[in-house]
């Protein structure tokens, strides 16, 4: 049956193709591009057994990402609210939320636009930022097309340069972050910089972000956080109840969801598997590696390291990663009721993050080596985007705290091409040989 | 005669041998590095015809720079001095001075050190940062040996993350540069992190940066930036009265001669090249194609692309690059005569400097346009080193700017290897050809 509905894109395809060609999209283009995705998904996805029930629900939201979820988002839009594009999770969706309007991920996780922006961009750059321009240029993402604002950020060199293009092609507002963490200048500045995002919004929504409606939207994005940590919580149960790429599609899901619905369907999805944990049920082998996946975010439809890992036998339990616990870890604790005292809630929460622009970075080796232990993790697969400075250089303190930890480490640098896909498996497969040698 | 002079590194080797183990280098390691710049050095500079008389002063500084300038240096350090190493012209050396400190430039523009460095580093990052981590890892830099603090910046995601590295080797202090040009709390920030170093020289030299030093040094650096604008506009004349590849050397002699010496001896050359532009007197062909180079720094002994570029029959005239205009450009004019006042002089110098850090980075696109038209430039080579993505991407504005000028413009992407200098050759000789058919 899941299989029938994610079959029907070319069904969908005629539903809304009026309001795809609102948003001025390439209807001919983005029609290659969800039925790849389609068929990848039924390829990948779908296929995995023993998936909890409430997983339909996920499902559901994947086949309607460019259909319904964008219609919702029209309709908002009709009703005069603004939606905001983001690619990090610097953005403080918080206070988009304050000012009535709706955050929302932009695509940059798929192969397929790639190419145009290679036609602009060097070809060695990042393929998270190529696949983002590339979606931009080429009208194929239904997020970008509904964005009345894209924020961008300074947590790297190559993001931070192509915002400079995107801004041509769609208004893009850039927040600075400070990359030495922990300073009391640093955080001054984020809390200034939060300041003018505030009246950034306010400007573009026409609406006051108050001390009430920041209330509320901490507390509303508190409670997606706090679904994600308990479903994440569950993962790290023996054996996990649910598998790795599953957890994962949940994680990307919750940057385009409607916030208060995903939170709902993550609590039940959750409630499902504390039944699984009660009777010991898992989804992988009993004695299937488990494996931290710790490094750079995966958007959708990046399932290719999870596949290849689960596909090898091993169960991914936990990705440290802005896709992952980075997200979700810690929430937003206001010390009082002012605007002040909420901004600094968030300039407290947001500094907390251990994104591998800060220097040092401490916090991120130190979150590994908790997680580690909390998940009862055999190894971890350090996993780098294709010209990532942050990430690839940072490989060398997590590869020194993972041995410390008598853990193995398995560094793949990759892009978004199934061209390499053949050796991460043979690398992976050699890796879990590792792993069960030392079970 | 100066053949000779270039040849002796082996009897150089003796004489300093004590010094350099004092200095807990790698001695053998270190000869093959010397010979090899020798030798580069006696094929590559020397041989250019109708060099300024004064570019002997020059030439002696290179042969002795693993020599005679690192003992003045211990000299220097023998009496209580230190010395403050640094790779960026962000790094305030009128600061370092004002403290009674020596600052110099660190060795990163040699493909030598690379492979050491490529042990631990990834191997896809900027050759610069591989070549000055390898340097100290292998114990081969001089300058490295002798720095008792070494001063980095954020101005990138890879000098960045490899100062954390760098750090377990030597102490190793990061500026933190606001992105973000021209804002009010950008600069504040940069004033506090001016604050924060000078009271990090003060502890680390023992001496208070008073008002007074920092007038002075300031006034120092400052003649030294007006000798080298002084000799770039001597390069603007047609013809030109030096070559290229003598005007890049002196540049990047200046990072690391004694100041006042280098500053009198630039002079003395500028006065020689006065006489010959009075005479109408040029180094290369009248209708040699004048080009700019544009882009990333090239640090001794970079001299791969000028050379390519003057074999093949055209002259650079004018880098536009930190090894270059941004180095000189501006001068520190205070507003006043307190330590804030020149704080704030140096808060405002610096901001001017058009590093591809920026976003945007408008002032770098004004500067190559204004600099194109004052060295009546017919060409433009754009030059990135592999894998660094601010002036990778930039590229792209830097190239609409030369079109809308109607001037040609070549990407060069490479590394300090010469494997790919035969295909940099044609790809030149082909740009020329196209700039000759226009002439």
């Amino acid at each position: 049956m899941l299989n029938t509905r994610l079959k029907v894109s070319e069904i969908m395809a005629e539903k809304y193709v009026p309001m795809w060609k609102n948003l001025n999209m390439d209807i001919e283009k983005h029609n290659q591009l969800l039925n790849g995705l389609g068929q990848y998904y039924t390829s990948v996805v779908l296929p995995q057994k023993n998936r909890p029930k409430a997983m339909g629900y996920f499902d559901f939201v994947v086949s309607e990402i460019h259909g319904l979820r964008v219609q919702e988002l029209a309709e908002l839009r009709a009703a005069g609210k603004k939606v905001i594009g983001a690619f990090c999770i610097y953005a403080p969706e918080e206070l988009a939320y304050a000012a009535d309007a709706t955050m929302v991920g932009l695509c940059g996780g798929a192969d397929f636009s790639v190419p145009d922006a290679e036609a602009v961009l060097p070809r060695n750059l990042c393929p998270l930022i190529k696949s983002f321009y590339g979606f931009r240029l080429n009208r194929t993402c239904p997020y970008f097309q509904s964005s009345d604002l894209v924020v961008g950020e300074t947590t790297c060199d190559g993001k931070k340069k192509v915002y400079e293009l995107l801004n041509e092609l769609i208004p893009t507002y850039v927040l600075e972050v400070p990359h030495k963490p922990d300073t009391p200048k640093g955080k001054e500045f984020w809390f200034k910089e939060l300041e003018a995002f505030k009246a950034e919004l306010e400007k573009v929504t026409g609406n006051k972000i108050t001390a009430e409606k920041l209330k509320e939207s901490i507390e509303l994005i508190n409670n997606k956080r706090k679904a994600l940590k308990r479903l994440s919580d569950l993962r790290a149960k023996s054996p996990s109840p649910i598998s790795g790429l599953d957890g994962l599609l949940i994680d990307q899901i919750s940057f385009n969801d409607d916030v208060k619905r995903f939170t709902a369907k993550v609590n039940e999805l959750c409630d499902e598997l504390d039944e699984r944990v009660r009777k010991g049920e898992g989804v992988a082998a009993k004695d299937a590696p488990r494996i931290m996946v710790s490094g750079c975010p995966m958007a959708i439809p990046n399932w290719k390291l999870h596949s290849i890992v689960q596909e090898a036998g091993a169960s991914v339990v936990v990705e440290e990663s802005c896709v992952g616990t980075r997200y979700f870890t810690n929430l937003v604790e206001p010390k009082g009721d002012s605007v002040n005292d909420l901004l600094w809630a968030l300039v407290e929460k947001y500094s907390q993050i251990p994104c591998a622009c800060f220097t040092p970075n401490d916090r991120r080796v130190k979150s590994v080596k908790e997680l580690a232990e909390q998940f009862k993790v055999e190894g971890i697969i350090y996993y780098t985007l294709q010209n990532c400075h942050d990430y690839n250089v940072e490989a060398v303190k997590i590869e020194r705290a993972a041995k410390a930890q008598d853990l193995p480490m398995l560094k793949i640098e990759t892009d978004y091409g199934t061209g390499d896909a053949a050796q991460i498996k043979t690398r992976v497969e050699a890796f879990l040989e590792i792993i069960r040698g030392k079970q």
